[in-house]
């Protein structure tokens, strides 16, 4: 009866480097550019925003880049993370297909957004900086946030997306439990919010309004910087460590995945698990497709136009080369406020472009259904960004069912739903 | 820069025995009597109620008890779970003592509780039973029997203290997820609840009445059996891999528990990581103390009487010998609703009586600021019942420092508390 098997690393197995796909792209994606000057941005004009490291990365080319010791150190606590052979899902779907996961949602906080937290609090507190701001969405990030700031010493403001913020309660907590201090998003703690608030007093938010909230207070404070989640290369290299660790876990499981699997909010998860697969295509070894799966109400890979847009509402960020549904697109109010992000990011767009990356979309019923068969099935209750993976996973399972053909699909749990019960309940 | 390190079993390290104490004990503990008759209580008898097997390990007197290989292999879904030495909590408390905690929280519904769930609802699948019904104080065990039915295809009916359905909605969310039904207690669905409602219509309800609930539909449906998540024999037996799997791990660490601590409800989490280790001192060879951490608000251990006293409220169980504040005692609302239950059952009764456990009490406030601490040292936010056995250790490393003395301390952590943050909240 072989309901389930995971395949666990050793902690020495823990990767000692990020890999950076930027090495690698055959064509190298377009500069960001300065806002005002519409000129390429250079590193030190991200200085103000971000420590001085990861800007570093963010226009790093080098192949692989050292985690530094407390990092990995810190890792330790929830990695390696296990990879599952899903054999009760593929019994219940009844597919030929072999259906891996891996599971980022054993982190502390629950998800895969600690994996870079711990290393953007790292390089801010060995540059001295004693504040940091966030946005956060679901409240994934803001929660990864405040455990990494509360491990370094840090002082942790989050502009939470005002719809979470109320009707994720829990989340707020688990980051107030940190040590963080979160507030509604917009607020009227910057001039920004206020301007919002005072145009639409019941505004919602998105994460492109609460983005610019805690820029600008970043910008603005002594000693401040600010922190992005998602969307930025440095923050896919940090990811790109559940990648790393899947490719030695599929070897012990003695296969090689077909396709590769993420759900899609600004790129973090997706590019964490897909980036280290595809390498091997990109230097001409082994095949791999890579699925991007996201909600009907925001796809931006599937259906934006790629074009330079800004990465929050207000218009402070840099322009970003990206597929974008508009930095002012609000979308629905769907249950998977990790994926209501309007771009796809530099790299991906760039990737996707260049037919590296396939991307589909899902409605909120289907994604809700897909996890509670995953939930009955593997145990696990998925987040309901995750659950956009799980239903394409399903949809190429069966897929491979219909046709009668084997296949190895690899899929990235990024985080439990545990928080996240009432989006359940109300499904149900 | 030691943060933390985990101690990793692989999975054909699972033990494939669960260890039954009364094998080793000096006293055996007085029989369970016929409520009616007040005879000693015939395994016959408790067929009724109880699967077949479960009756048969109830009444064991076998050192060593086979678990199942389908059991063994749900297991692995979660186990091993990871020992973890808590440098960083040793270091928030400047102590000399080594601070290692098991963690349970790792299983998919967050809690220690399925190592039972899935014994249980096997043994029960394989005698032929369709229907089971329980009860659920936190939430954590109706959680733990819904995932269970949901692999060994078994209808679920969890009554749910009132107090907890309405304060936890998280929870009976997830035992709907997985497929459970679940009502509140008391509840109009069996005479008990309604003799309760009518002579007290905002009756909040206890785990007591909640259990007579859940025995009156067992004893009244066909094809149906109940369950039961602490105190009874068999499920002690359960969740001996706890102490089990956490002997082999302290042994990788080159240590050995001088204290090894749990909370304290009905004794489940705190015998399965105990009764392992207190083998050895039965046995003559090493010694360890045993700490029971319980709610000033329902302190059985440490203040209640050793006498025969029914397991439910409504006295429609064996009469069971133990330290019982009586069955008809209403603890206060504490947040940890799965220590408010009101007897120490049978074993456990009889080696405290006999000298082998101590017990503390702990005031709510103590244990949530406890709870704090863990999590921002350790990462995990803790289950509020938890958090006893988290306060209780840091007394002991406390008190290690101002004797300036080395001690080995090993606590169980046996569920987190993400689905308890509104408990946090109210206490922050």
């Amino acid at each position: 009866m072989d309901v389930t098997k995971k395949f666990q690393l050793a902690e020495s197995e823990i990767p000692r480097q990020w890999y950076n796909i930027v090495a690698d792209m055959p064509n190298k994606a377009k500069p960001l550019l300065n806002p005002q000057t519409r000129e390429p941005l250079k590193p030190e004009e991200m200085e103000g925003l971000f420590a001085k490291e990861l800007v570093k990365q963010e226009f790093s080319d080098e192949r692989w880049i050292d985690i530094p010791d407390p990092v990995r150190e810190l890792y330790k606590m929830y990695r390696p993370t296990p990879l599952v052979r899903a054999y009760a899902l593929e019994k219940a779907l009844d597919t030929p297909a072999k259906i891996f996961y891996k599971n980022e949602s054993v982190s502390p906080v629950g998800s895969h957004k600690l994996n870079t937290a711990l290393a953007q609090a790292y390089y801010n507190s060995v540059q001295g900086i004693t504040h940091l701001t966030t946005e956060t969405g679901a409240g994934q990030w803001g929660s990864a946030m405040s455990i990494a700031c509360s491990y370094f010493n840090l002082n942790l403001e989050v502009f939470m997306v005002k719809q979470s913020y109320e009707q994720k309660p829990y989340r707020k907590f688990v980051i107030g439990s940190y040590g963080g201090k979160v507030y509604p998003s917009p607020s009227d703690r910057t001039s920004y919010g206020r301007k919002i608030l005072k145009s639409d007093p019941n505004c919602r938010g998105t994460l492109g309004m609460a983005i610019s909230e805690a820029v600008e207070v970043a910008v603005t404070k002594p000693n401040t910087r600010y922190t992005l989640g998602s969307v930025l290369n440095h923050v896919l290299l940090h990811q790109t460590i559940i990648g790393l660790e899947a490719e030695k876990q599929m070897e012990m499981a003695g296969e090689y995945p077909n396709k590769v699997i993420a759900c899609f909010g600004g790129g973090s998860n997706f590019s964490g698990i897909a980036f280290p697969f595809l390498r091997h295509e990109l230097n001409g070894q082994k095949k791999v497709k890579l699925i991007a799966a996201e909600p009907s109400a925001c796809p931006k890979l599937t259906k934006g136009k790629l074009e330079y847009d800004f990465g929050d509402s207000a218009g402070m960020t840099p322009l970003i080369p990206m597929y974008t549904l508009g930095h002012d697109f609000q979308p629905e109010q769907i249950h998977a406020a990790g994926l209501r992000y309007h771009g796809g990011g530099q790299l991906v767009s760039q990737l996707k472009s260049d037919g590296y990356i396939d991307s589909c979309e899902i409605d909120q019923q289907e994604t809700f259904k897909a996890g509670l068969l995953f939930a009955r099935t593997e145990g696990v209750i998925p987040a309901p960004e995750s659950t956009h993976a799980i239903a394409a996973t399903i949809r190429e399972a069966l897929k491979a069912k219909e046709a009668g053909k084997s296949e190895v699909l690899l899929f990235n749990l990024s985080g439990h739903g545990m928080l996240d019960m009432a989006s359940y309940e109300s499904y149900i």
